[in-house]
């Protein structure tokens, strides 16, 4: 069935799209000489963490211990919940995956580090730690400097954890390739900065972990970066066309939609909204609405409510019939993602398969 | 277990506020002698639904098949599928629904009731239909005038069909009491002026469906109104409590998180981001945020990544630390529900049971 076939509205990835965005990252990281280690919040999908790892990728990336499970089920090793965990039940479940696989997880306080080292030894097992640093997204993350050595030695006095090395989210890597590149020649700097912290007290950072899309095809400018995590590379969305990081053609995953109402003039209506794509913006480029129609890139979509997209038609010259089928590339794929229980994987437009969605609503 | 020691990010819902908030509102269309269909989208879920049609509720309004399938094999009947349903495989669907359940839908072009026909045809069943007219709100819907006679007319003709009346949503009701109270006049112009093409044709109109949660206490005010579909009513939201349509206390729906981190200045961290609150704005109110923290009313949560709210923390005397719990009413509870697939119930802060979110991610 092609995808114009499908009944909307409807999540489908490219594969041949997909497949060149997991080579071309892959490449970019050996030829960087830093590791992968992908962050599964853009698809997931065992399937697609499965062709991350056979594209060399050193473990995954999860938000969520939720998350953390569907990939330990599914066999995948060596994972990293790069999110400080908090609360008994979900600490509880985290040592739990640990029994059987290796574990990372990423936090900035004592207080997080010593809820989960009781969880550790509870349950017998040891969990390496990751100390999160601020690079410039002032987020999580203490100051690259002293502080993390403090924490640090103070993860190697509990029990049931190991401090294993640093981590940061370069979200500030943002924009223009020149305004990426400038950022992430601070993001440098800050590291290098922690890094020497850690020198002068003799103590070795085993992982230093960064990255994330925009910022992939500058870690070789971060001295000392030992793997990138990002995550929308392998679908790519409008965030990152507009920034100069992908071609259009990398845009792997749309959103079929079908125009259901042209009755008010100068209005067409697609039943994808909110729930569908959601209500994120645009973070780069034009503030052009809530996604790209490819077949009439000059029709923003002005509004969403819950189910209905609204369409600008006042000025294409493209007609809108109902019944038409559209395409809309999101504006920040992750999220839309997030909305689908399942994602039609199509082959030159043909509808090949279907993946589940299996990470999807994790929130805990 | 009380709700602060549950596992978090956490959907909870108050059933005291619940209650109070259904039987508000049912009162309030007895008094003005409409019916109650209330629009589960809100909720996404049988429980709700089953209380809903307890206190007196005519019948269900959804938005996707696959909710009015949720909802059929619930046990409930007499359901508004208040969207353009198009597509083979969706009217296949849907025209199944209706062997074993009285059911509406609403349309407002001839190409939507033509593909409607057909599949109510090939099971040999008869499905309702409303023509949507466009009250204001400028998304679907036919001007209020002979071009209802006419779609209504071409509907008589095809097999399968019924007319049964018209609908609309009165989204256009927004902002304050006095606001909202001058567009439902407008609204009731707009009504009177359908209801008169009908009458100049001797075509009666059994039902006129419309409504929605700001515009339900004016609904007298609109002649000839048989119905109301409101949603948001049920919780309530912050958009609700901003146009003064229900208190402080009526926010039943609440998402319990965690502070992660507090390491960066100015900054705390919790544990919801935008895939558990949504992006969705205020739009009503002040333009505070994405949530107001009960515990901590002048601390706006400024910005959202995914896992990640950022909470402002430099104009508060409020401290916060690292594993502190703070409750948050969304902006929008309807998008807010759909990020989760459950909902824990509460009785004065003690969990009391959890329940699904069944209609969720029903996209199609």
């Amino acid at each position: 069935m092609q995808y114009r076939e499908l009944s909307t509205p409807v999540l489908t990835v490219d594969l041949d799209a997909l497949e060149r965005n997991l080579g071309r990252v892959a490449d970019l990281c050996r030829r960087q000489g830093v590791g992968l280690r992908p962050h599964t919040k853009t698809h997931k999908s065992v399937e697609v963490s499965r062709l991350q790892l056979a594209q060399g990728a050193v473990g995954l990336t999860v938000a969520k211990v939720g998350e953390a499970e569907v990939m330990a089920d599914a066999g995948f090793d060596d994972i990293l919940v790069a999110f400080p965990i908090m609360g008994a039940e979900k600490l509880r479940r985290l040592a739990t995956i640990a029994r059987a696989r290796r574990l990372l997880v990423s936090l900035d306080s004592e207080s997080a580090a010593q809820q989960l080292s009781l969880a550790a030894a509870a349950q017998n097992v040891t969990i390496g730690v990751l100390v999160e640093f601020d690079a410039g997204g002032r987020r999580c993350g203490l100051d690259p400097g002293p502080d993390l050595v403090v924490l640090a030695k103070a993860i190697e006095k509990l029990p049931g954890l190991k401090f294993r090395g640093l981590m940061s989210y370069f979200g500030n890597v943002w924009g223009t390739p020149e305004q990426r590149r400038a950022e992430a020649e601070h993001v440098a700097e800050l590291v290098t900065r922690a890094l020497a912290a850690f020198r002068a007290e003799q103590m070795p950072v085993e992982i230093v972990s960064g990255g994330s899309t925009p910022s992939a095809e500058f870690a070789h400018l971060i001295p000392g970066l030992t793997e990138i995590r990002p995550g929308t590379y392998a679908y790519n969305d409008l965030n990152t066309y507009y920034q100069g990081a992908c071609s259009f053609e990398d845009c792997a995953v749309r959103v079929v939609a079908t125009v259901v109402s042209t009755a008010v003039p100068g209005r067409a209506i697609i039943d994808a909204g909110s729930k569908t794509l959601t209500s994120d913006l645009l973070g780069s480029g034009p503030k052009s609405g809530y996604g790209y129609i490819v077949e009439a890139p000059d029709v923003p979509i002005i509004k969403l409510n819950e189910e209905h997209g609204y369409l600008d038609i006042t000025q294409t010259q493209h007609r809108f019939h109902v019944g038409d089928v559209v395409t809309v590339i999101p504006n920040h794929v992750c999220v839309t993602v997030n909305m689908h229980d399942e994602i039609v994987t199509l082959r030159q437009g043909e509808a090949v398969g279907c993946w589940k969605v299996a990470a999807r609503g994790k929130v805990r």
